[in-house]
């Protein structure tokens, strides 16, 4: 599949790909748009051409400030859109190619384009799939126990996180204040947070939602699903520690989670999948997924510090996760519980197995027993102000790759 | 104070109260709303009387089809049509009194009336603020340990509920389906919830919001609260007790949960505030409140089965409570967390000291071993299929009742 737009193998957003997300004009306007090569494609405008966009519930989506009305619209209007679009961008078609007028208006240089978040995030899950990590958190906060608790290997633990702290990849975050117990014999403290840690995850968007009391079952929730983005669900630890028994974690993780602003689809995303890791406890049917739900998708998280220094200090990959996107959505579902299209289920920190593929500063630093060495000399036990995170999603394929564009944040000074 | 509009002293929206909602008309319209005696009154019809909403603000934001824009102004706003209703209400005042045409257009007897959600909800957050129904809890589920935990004097204990499954009162719940271990030595099963209860709550409702970044203090929380509604958060006690470790409650909470349509705004409450339980040991300066912060609202629920009888089966009041609202939002902003026009913030569970008082059938139960009985000699150890639960709440004023409407849900049996 080749595109009359010219770019190179290692571009993020060959037509393969074909990402949806949302921009913002400086008139405050925001406009549905995708990616191809080094240009952002105005959907709006181009939902104006009946030609490319015959369905006049489609155009109609395309039109709106969020992705949310399009998410909304079904898994054959979805695979429509993108279908239409790799159609327009094949390299012998002419329609556009050769129009240079509406080109001029429809496609904008990626590098002048300020993204925004895609959609109205109703509810925000976070899940808690990934083995690995959940051993390691384990052997760190209960030494000489099982690692995994009793119900982990039965159902994907997760909990409700905060959407209205959600914020598009580039957007600083300040550290949190907040009450911590550091020594066991006194009372508890106020102060920033000491343990300021980021999180390797991806995040999934609902696209179809279910009404209230009707579960989506595993076989159908790919249907369901929209794509997947990356995601930082930044921790305070100290914070968490104090805080999370026995309701979960709270103000540990509510203020602030990073997105990255384009939302790979599952189609971009099918050539990738592949096998997860097979249950090692028997599972209950409604979780029993008899098809392959993993993606091979490589991980790698970068700090930059505030002196510049750029250092790859993790890299893992998303098919290690234990529960499949499909398992979660199939369990969250099972009670009744409702989803909304843009509601958004994010996986958990991603590790492996081998130091190096953790996806936590506490993992990497065992607790911050043992520092990450920078090149220059320079350590870190846990994110310092003016530390720089920025997650980066790829997969391979042959002759292009399938890229997630940016998702990074910066570390403010608490406000104390 | 007295209305042109009639009502007995008992009528629970008397001119004093004055509360908010939305009702959706037969063509799917929504009107924003409030109440006064046996009426709503249609607020997005009488916002084209500029002679009663003179700022354009105002009568813009009553024109939506929720009240987060309205929530969105300021507190002198919302009191601004508070003294412009009561004005224009006063048995003295003949503007609409004596016009029966506009009266026609605005006002409609409330049992014609289909109450709505009145706001989008964007995130809603479970406390777990009553002393007693802490302890109650933790003397069932860690008999011979202390019954509160470490934390819970320090700090208000918290997590993220669902957004998406709040309905409004009316709505029936379907008995939900999950995965339990009822048996500590086998593996887990799935099924219907055995375990089905209610919560008595209440339900704050932010008005104005906070930047993402910028703490609440406490001093000013009560300018950032809208109103209160009745919230009854139905629980479902064995997926919970399976789940629940070590993130906090998920599907054992998300199923659904019931709301009151009309928000009682801080104004009405006003007159029935008063001091809440002091603290028991010393609090950090963020949380420290100089002011009467508790509400003296009366509160009961009502237990209707299937086959009509009605039981009152729990009396408390609000007062009771060991944290106030305005220490909830502080602490939860206290990290930089943002709060939206529109958001909850519910009480948690509200018990008393003595059995008779305490707000879950876990806890009236003595966790399933000492039934409710009904007069019939029908028993419960927690809620059956056809069951009604209904939560009533009212502050007693000199001649008048600030009411809450009502707040109730019939559980409907599994979908198996």
């Amino acid at each position: 599949m080749a595109s009359w737009v010219t770019y190179d193998a290692a571009n993020p957003f060959p037509i393969q790909n074909l990402p949806f997300g949302v921009f913002e004009l400086p008139n405050g306007d925001r406009h549905v748009c995708t990616a191809i090569g080094d240009f952002a494609i105005d959907l709006h405008v181009l939902a104006d051409d009946k030609a490319v966009f015959p369905d006049p519930r489609v155009r109609e989506a395309l039109k709106q400030r969020t992705l949310n009305a399009f998410m909304g619209l079904t898994h054959t209007d979805w695979k429509g859109v993108r279908v239409a679009l790799q159609r327009l961008f094949d390299a012998g078609n002419a329609h556009l190619r050769d129009d240079a007028g509406v080109r001029a208006s429809v496609m904008r240089p990626l590098e002048g384009v300020r993204m925004v978040l895609p959609a109205d995030i109703g509810d925000y899950t976070d899940f808690y799939a990934s083995r690995e990590h959940a051993e390691n958190l384990g052997r760190l906060f209960r030494p000489g126990q099982p690692p995994l608790l009793e119900n982990w290997l039965h159902l994907p633990v997760g909990y409700h996180g905060r959407a209205s702290s959600i914020v598009v990849s580039g957007t600083p975050l300040r550290r949190p204040c907040g009450q911590t117990k550091p020594k066991p014999e006194e009372p508890p403290i106020f102060g920033a947070c000491k343990g300021l840690d980021f999180e390797l995850e991806m995040a999934a968007y609902i696209g179809t939602g279910n009404p209230l009391g009707t579960p989506i079952a595993v076989k159908d929730a790919p249907n369901f699903i929209f794509g997947f983005s990356l995601f930082n669900d930044w921790s305070a630890r100290d914070l968490q520690k104090w805080e999370y028994v026995p309701l979960g974690p709270f103000l540990g993780k509510n203020f602030g989670s990073t997105i990255s602003p384009w939302i790979v689809t599952m189609f971009a995303l099918e050539p990738f999948v592949c096998e997860g890791p097979a249950p090692t406890v028997p599972i209950l049917p409604y979780l029993q997924q008899s098809f392959p739900g993993s993606y091979d998708v490589d991980l790698s998280v970068t700090l930059t510090t505030a002196e510049g220094e750029s250092v790859v200090i993790s890299r893992g990959n998303f098919r290690l996760m234990y529960w499949s996107v499909f398992q979660m959505l199939a369990h969250h579902t099972v009670n009744g519980c409702n989803m909304r299209p843009g509601d958004v289920i994010a996986s958990g920190t991603i590790s492996g197995k081998e130091a190096g593929t953790y996806g936590s500063m506490i993992e990497l630093t065992s607790n911050g027993t043992v520092p990450v060495q920078l090149p220059s000399g320079a350590q870190r036990k846990m994110l310092q102000d003016g530390d720089t995170v920025s997650l980066h999603g790829m997969c391979q394929g042959p002759g292009y790759r399938i890229g997630f564009g940016p998702c990074s944040g910066k570390v403010l000074p608490a406000n104390v």
